[in-house]
């Protein structure tokens, strides 16, 4: 991987208290920064901005050292690290948040290290559009910007994420959020105005039920990979983008055919990190394993 | 089309009442035998078994025979057809069934001309499983045998359900109703039950998300046909099952790839049903329409 293959991502640094049909774990690794880049780490060089609390973990910190993500842009801040509890129903696909304490996280003002600062892939995790925007007026001549986001900054933050949206290439949103931004409830016709506010590429996540990429209104539709036993939904998103955008900042272009090979590596990311609680599924994969469910995803849709 | 292509359909004639974002209409023609009929009739040879009251307009028969379907299995019984009311929200895909009087329909008896006798496929529409029986012991050596069913029949009438899966080649099936019938949530596990009953082919139907084949356990996933407006997704089930059975009864065999084309004319059928009330989008169809979105799904898929 050269220095040219790389990624910027900012976005939460959190403990999970999390509990499915299959278990229970609390203050395990969480947050979207730490999910997309370790998913990305299998593709590309992460760099990784973002704020944690003095209980912070060494050995997290090490961890993500290990699989070459720069943690030169994590903060550690005085004061403990962003804390969410969230409890699974018996259908997976459906999940209550029961706390949400923001803590370090509620003052994050992202510092991007100049060595930083000439990444030509950048991801906005899901925050704040206006600290979204931060990092992008301290970032040079970015190659491809993609974000993600939320219906709570669609709902309360609409003109700062208009501002940001002017400026970014990629966005991944679901079927609700591309409904709340564009006021349309039918998918075409919320691509077309999403392409309309400038947006060359458009990925909508569905979930169990896949993605789909909108290449300036031209359509590729990605299953998901169908896994056995989902046991931890909580980072598959943020799983998926690492897929996406760590592929494609690896290819040594972003044509049309590799946006379509980007969903499937995103699906695919976010079905290994579904299978185990926390970031436990996205650790110890090899090539291989990636490849083989790259074979089983292209095979599921030959005609 | 030679007499050997061809599919006996028994299911439900109705009436509907409808209400949806887009409009309102009253006594319209539908239920699971029309619908299905008049999409596979686009490939095949359709038989049609039902009962319809005394009220049947003698225009819908001669449109259903214009469409070639053969209507000596309609049975026309003195009282009133069965009639069907719902309202779909402003998300469409979410239903009300605001009522449901069987009238004539609450005592149906198929009966199989012995004319229909030896149609070597077979489509079993969404009714009680013993009537459904009834029509499989009235056939000679049928080659595919398909089935429909619901939640109501796994929950009330489940042996005789499973007396009557015994004998199928291909169940077309949701998510939720293969859950209830094989206590299995996760996809891959309930799929891996029903081929145990001894389902050759079971087809999950996403509605939106499109469909799901196994095909002994391989799969192939065919996305929906995206619809810019849809305007009543009534019978959308049944004419994705038309498109699907009609076009593999026209197959000189069941093969894996016709397998796999038969679902995306599943979801061409269901796309041309929903976009307009009743039977309305299914009629006025050419093959070029047809092979028009094909060929846009085909391109869906292509990686």
């Amino acid at each position: 991987m050269s220095k040219s293959n790389s990624v910027l991502v900012v976005g939460s640094i959190a403990f999970d208290d999390v509990e499915t049909p299959f278990g229970k774990r609390n203050g395990s690794l969480g947050g979207s920064a730490i999910f997309f880049s370790i998913a990305a780490s299998h593709f590309t060089n992460v760099r990784i901005v973002g704020v944690a609390g003095s209980d912070y973990p060494q050995e997290a910190i090490a961890l993500l050292e290990k699989r070459n993500i720069d943690t030169r842009g994590l903060e550690i801040k005085e004061g403990e690290t962003f804390l969410w509890g969230g409890k699974y129903h018996e259908d997976i696909n459906i999940r209550d948040t029961l706390y949400t304490n923001l803590n370090v996280f509620a003052e994050f003002k992202p510092k991007i290290p100049d060595v930083y600062k000439t990444t030509p892939f950048i991801f906005l995790g899901n925050i704040q559009p206006s600290l979204q925007l931060d990092v992008l007026n301290q970032m040079k001549n970015p190659e491809l910007i993609a974000l993600d986001t939320m219906n709570l900054w669609i709902n309360t933050t609409k003109n700062d994420l208009m501002k940001v949206l002017k400026k970014v290439d990629l966005i991944l949103i679901n079927n609700s959020e591309l409904s709340e931004l564009t006021g349309e409830l039918n998918l075409l016709k919320g691509l077309k105005s999403i392409h309309e506010y400038g947006l060359k590429y458009v990925v909508i996540k569905k979930g169990e039920h896949g993605a789909i990429l909108s290449d300036n209104g031209s359509l590729f539709y990605a299953p998901a990979f169908p896994v056995i036993q989902p046991t931890d939904p909580t980072g598959a998103g943020d799983s998926f983008a690492g897929g996406l955008i760590g592929y494609l900042s690896a290819c040594p272009e972003i044509s049309s055919d590799e946006l379509k090979k980007s969903i499937i590596y995103g699906n695919i990311m976010g079905s290994f990190c579904v299978e185990h609680f926390s970031i436990n599924g996205l650790l110890n994969l090899t090539k291989d394993m990636i490849n083989s469910r790259y074979k089983s995803l292209q095979q599921l849709i030959t005609l």
